[in-house]
């Protein structure tokens, strides 16, 4: 049964495996968190938000924050404009490559995937005044938060090494998937991944994966058959190239960034968010993804 | 509630898709069967088999055999050894393509795709002596039906125009994966596709994907964690290209063949098969996704 | 023997080709060219200029500047500095592919492909203080013609549309081979391409690539050895993906460029260019490839 | 001037870069060939053969059969019908991937790699009753030595490892472009891999392609037109993924095999063989390409 000193024990299971993995090091600001780094969270309806280790501390949720832009977009677009611009397979390749995105004249294959989140963020700029401004405030509600802020560091740090992230807007651009300004989007994009958020902060904001589309304060941020295809996009494309093995290990939809965060949802049960830093090949938690093995094999939790 | 009635109904919802995609044609035997059939079984413990429509007309299950497969080389090797030689993360490209098998040396991304499948069809020749009457008795077993046969006309069909196969088996010997003679297993894996079996029949014979790995006669086939990895597998990557789409729209691990057939289970209640020939561009029974989606919402299940 | 009346009979025998390509039509400005046109001048030291047709009239060099860039940049870096971001190989691929370039680091295969072009661009933007400004007065230098000027119609239009551009060199820089702003490099490199030159003109500004590097003005543009490497990546890689084809049928280096215009050398002798604007599937003028294949052919020319 | 003295000088020029490459080890039989071999061999109208080094001692030409067997192609097909079924343009990669070829439908690029030699194999198979024996005595007669055989355990060795040159085979077949028995063709083109001549040999047998087309027993082996075309075809595509580098430091048409040799000719004038096996990274000759280099140099031969 959950309870904070299961939570421990997954937290102590996973602790040999501190050194296993690699902090993201393609930005400098990312590379200087500490590694060792244990945190995790479960928010249910009954008990609100239990967790363990270093589950209250900020960490950057780079693409995590993917699923906010997500939902977002879905309460402005309508169903058939928001997949005419963006797939949801899989994409079996790495997750920042350019190659499918050509092949597939310039439609990003899901909203996980770096090329695919510029075009949710593009989408966004269209609709939004202040986009930056807009997502904050509704991530700071979510997770019922205010204190919740984007790192001013970690953006520009990631915006001085955004020549890739430029060549795939500028690719889909030339395809005619992508309306507004780079530059303005890019900088929009950043911003988001730059969020901090704790364990905490995000299975509270995320709540409403588990609960029909319900948030925490009793909004609607989502409808049931949404959240229903919210949760099939994670669990088919949520973890890079590590999906199918998350899939198969864990069994559950999740998200994870290479800030070592990782998401994940019970469906009608629990919402749940581990944290550390070090990274896989794929760029996943290494101790996140085990924390959420154990926490599924301990509460025999699986989707499957 | 599951019954007979409301099968009929989704039945009935669905004939009006009927001349809506195209029966499979890369090999004459296929492009004779009728598209206008409509198919669909559901198995629970209580109930056994419900069905309606054209559910008890055998149909070629062609990639439906790739879980047979598999789940016979999960009984024959150890978990490691098996992951060795494929992958389980999905493809992100038409489930024929020599270009994604040629970049990753060799490996298949995941057991459902035509290598995959093909890699499974070695390792069961490397084990069995009659690899071909092994896995015939073996769905038999699962369905209790003895008088499930492999239709020799269409497998011969097949191996008549096996060049694209024969070029992938050729292509993952030349990185060492692939061990026996490519001949010999193309003739075998021919031979599991051509299986005819009815939707009431893959209903049953499946049964076991919804049953923590207990087959209708009581023996076990899978552990119940190997049921869910299974489950995950064809959860990400079980429609070919479309796994995404279906998952976004059913929300049920699944698994389809050209012959027109899909499988699904919704775990711990009920396998379901349904029938229909005509296909999508990605390869999956369009009358078949739609029956698999009208039961969901009708029923109230999705795994998400 | 070369004379006038030969080439006018060049000309005449091309003449039936017209309508058999299609204009350019990836940015306006280049779409309103008439098609009809049909240019030759080839100029010997002996003779100078001989030219039939619209031999006099301007068109717009396109791609054929990448060649006045190229020895640009081989007088400004030595060897080694200038290979070590740039190949020497055929892409293989068409003009445009951000595959290769992905596959190979951001490293393009070779100087006439836009990807080596923008590479070549960014490194004249190092080490020249006014890199377009230079550039347009080589060429006018060259061709003894203070007369040529870049359109600036067509650089904006281009401008307007460079997003493929601009991918592919944001791409490059994400592998660390582009050191200048994007924008800056952009438009001077499309302001190269935009230089308006006739047949007259090309075929005197490129005379130094049959007379072993030395202009008509008797200066030396290149050394001989560098001529030779020149000619050499000229019928290699000097038709986009039709190179192997120009080689087969026509036996000279030569460039070209989408307004339709081609360049080629008889090493030791002459050189070649003509015009018509309509384009092969490749790229390449229709009519221009004829007259070249029709001059080797009555001259007895061909370096193979 | 062409003399012995310059040849052995060529030599001496090009004995410091033994140790700098690796022979070529992807079958045990080439594997066992001595590293330290130098051999070339000039022939002229003149002075007919002029050797120095090794230049009498025979060795496996493996890919220079690609030359023999296309210029036996072009006997036996008409122009339309032999370049309908492999093109004419540089292929932009390693010499064995099946990237492009799946991308291109089954069309090998050029002739001189495995894809376009195993078209053009196929293709003689359909109208030769006894392919390997013709193509023998073939190579036989060009080169004036009844005494050159193909060594059976090279190409039985070859055929041990053949499953990528199956599968590249296959893939063709798949698309319609391979029509005689896989298995057959690539034991005769094996068979023709394996034979074993000497520089001398060599240069002697191509010496038709510097002599529009006649071969040293006056017979005509191609006419002047297509010795032309087949020589724009060795510069553009001669030597695998290094044919711009050798038309940069060379400059002449030519065509390497994996053995170690090389041939090049200066058109009109001479045919070249080189023999040192030791390779590069694409698979040319490194003193091979070395000694043409200097050979070009010192007497002032290229065609750019």
């Amino acid at each position: 049964m959950l309870s904070q000193r299961l939570l421990e024990e997954v937290i102590a299971d996973a602790a040999p495996l501190l050194g296993g993995g690699k902090v993201a090091d393609y930005i400098p600001e990312l590379a200087k968190v500490p590694s060792q780094k244990l945190g995790i969270a479960v928010c249910t309806a009954a008990a609100g938000v239990v967790g363990a280790g270093d589950y209250e501390e900020p960490f950057s949720i780079q693409s995590i924050s993917k699923v906010f832009a997500l939902v977002q977009a879905m309460g402005l677009y309508d169903e058939k404009e928001l997949w005419s611009r963006v797939g949801k397979e899989p994409s079996g390749n790495p997750f920042n490559s350019l190659v499918q995105l050509e092949f597939e004249k310039g439609m990003p294959r899901n909203p996980f995937i770096n090329a695919g989140a510029l075009v949710i963020s593009d989408m966004l700029q269209s609709r939004l005044s202040a986009p930056r401004h807009t997502l904050l405030e509704l991530v700071r509600e979510l997770a019922g938060n205010p204190h919740i802020i984007s790192d001013k560091l970690v953006a520009a740090s990631e915006y001085q090494h955004s020549a890739r992230n430029a060549a795939i807007a500028y690719l889909m651009k030339s395809f005619g998937n992508f309306d507004n300004d780079v530059d303005e989007v890019l900088k929009t994009y950043f911003s988001t991944c730059a969020i901090r958020m704790s364990c905490a902060d995000l299975a509270r904001a995320l709540f409403f994966l588990c609960n029909k589309g319900g948030r925490l304060d009793q909004n609607n941020m989502l409808s049931e058959k949404q959240n229903r295809q919210v949760n099939a996009l994670l669990a088919t494309s949520g973890l890079y190239d590590g999906s199918g093995e998350f899939a198969y290990r864990v069994g559950m939809p999740g998200k994870s960034g290479v800030g070592g965060g990782i998401i994940a949802v019970v469906p009608g049960e629990m919402s749940i968010c581990v944290w550390s830093p070090e990274l896989d090949g794929s760029g996943n938690s290494v101790a996140g993804v085990a924390m959420l093995e154990q926490l599924a094999k301990r509460l025999g939790r699986s989707i499957f």
